[in-house]
């Protein structure tokens, strides 16, 4: 069926982009092989962890092998790309590397659409809907911060959870007024990911303090 | 009924306090206004999530709109004492700010409460409602504080897990002598209120170290 | 039983052990007394815990009574150590102190076995067997070391997490070919400790980075 299939890509994408999120952030912090990979499965695979856990959806994430598979892949990415060129890998690692960026935004965006659809799936209201959404969108990396003593990227970099809520809220609004699943799917994906590459590239910011 | 009124009441109060000192150290840390919120958000909800989740009581956290709507206020709260004295707002987000150390008993007293209750709720021996109050009032608190990267207040504070496992303790104990729920719930606040204040207010410490 | 008696051992064994090295990680980051109960605690029962929230096994980790007297007779030795000679607990709790490598290694090899033990029985597959053993294995720990803000121990240590992957697989593999659960639980316990104690006596490490 086609939502089954579009289901299956945007959770193969995302969790392939978390998964060289969190290994690319194991490199940087000089890990070993091993560390850079329970880094980048757990950044792969936390969002949905969480996930699962709040909906009561036990013990399913484990049963399935792919999602390890592609948490895999992701990791040896991460790795090539230091094998291929080393001037390369510097680049994609740095703290404030676009590339690390651009692939943390794509499982943002792939995880929110996905946490979504299992909110609206489990019969949750909108308002659940946005949360699950958003939640999951931002949990994997959240741990995978933390994991290494970082102030999670979510309270620090301007419009994150911003792009997460407003996808989420889009797909909420569009799955209330009973559009087919794998459009709104595509489009709140799209649309998370555009505001999240156009706040890293325009350097968007939300109003910080009158206050100080 | 009185019951429910009672922890509607606590709820509230617990949820208003916990968002409003999450929304503190945001706006001490820093963080624009959405971290602020997320803050607020995650240290309002998350005592409440991880009590739910352990609970197994799953998606329930999620369908209610009342939490979210407490913790906006309690960000809101945060935001516009801001506005109305930077000075006031200086004093209240301090590190070891009394205001911002007031609404985190205020939260803590209450989630203790609610956390033993919900465990009472769900048959839990005495022991297991000791815990889930505990696990409950220090959850949320934890969690704000892990995000920002400090070590929690429960660690740290003297007389801080002191105050939620007597109060848990209490709950327990009036709730085996069967008394009524409503009853247990003041005292087991104001209790567990009143010695986390006398402990602010007084400097209690538990001995610390006979072996350096 | 046999079996049963095999799991009361393990979880006796591990509970203490992981008690002990969070109390002496509280013990070294000056916290007091009530400090030092609670990151036992929570080293202690913590991937227990994750465990039961991912198996859905709720609230059961919450009725039963024995895990918190093991983890306060872990809490209680560690304690008493600094009692006995304040020179022998300033050995024992240096960072990167033996015996708190060595009881953490019993920790994690105990819950290792126990977590993987819990996959069996829920029915998962050999790959969730595997996973779940390890998530439990490492888990009270990583929050152990996140409290006191320090990376965890998986990331960091050498052949740490590699131990645990390898016991869990070990379990997997003997209980596809259909062993008894005690002869495998006993196989699977010793060769992840020796393995962890081995990594930790010959400072094995995995190859890090061809790249810097």
């Amino acid at each position: 069926m086609l939502e089954e299939f579009v289901i299956s890509v945007f959770a193969a994408v995302g969790t392939i982009a978390f998964a060289t999120s969190g290994s690319f952030k194991g490199i940087r912090h000089n890990l070993d092989i091993l560390g850079i990979f329970v880094l980048g499965f757990v950044t792969a695979l936390g969002g949905g962890l969480i996930r699962d856990a709040l909906l009561g959806h036990t013990p399913v994430a484990f049963i399935d092998v792919m999602p390890s598979i592609y948490a895999a892949i992701g990791c040896i990415i991460a790795m090539l790309s230091g094998r291929i060129s080393l001037k390369i890998l510097a680049m994609l690692t740095q703290p404030e590397s676009k590339a690390f960026l651009v692939v943390d935004a794509i499982g943002l965006a792939a995880f929110t659409v996905l946490g979504a659809r299992m909110g609206a799936d489990a019969g949750l209201n909108l308002f659940g809907i946005v949360l699950l959404g958003s939640i999951t969108g931002v949990g994997g990396g959240a741990i995978r911060d933390l994991l290494v003593v970082e102030v999670p990227l979510i309270l620090k970099a301007d419009f994150y959870a911003t792009a997460t809520i407003i996808g989420a809220v889009i797909f909420a609004v569009l799955y209330w007024l009973d559009w087919s699943l794998p459009v709104i799917m595509l489009i709140t994906f799209t649309l998370t990911l555009v505001l999240r590459l156009l706040a890293i590239w325009r350097h968007w910011q939300l109003p910080k303090t009158k206050w100080d």
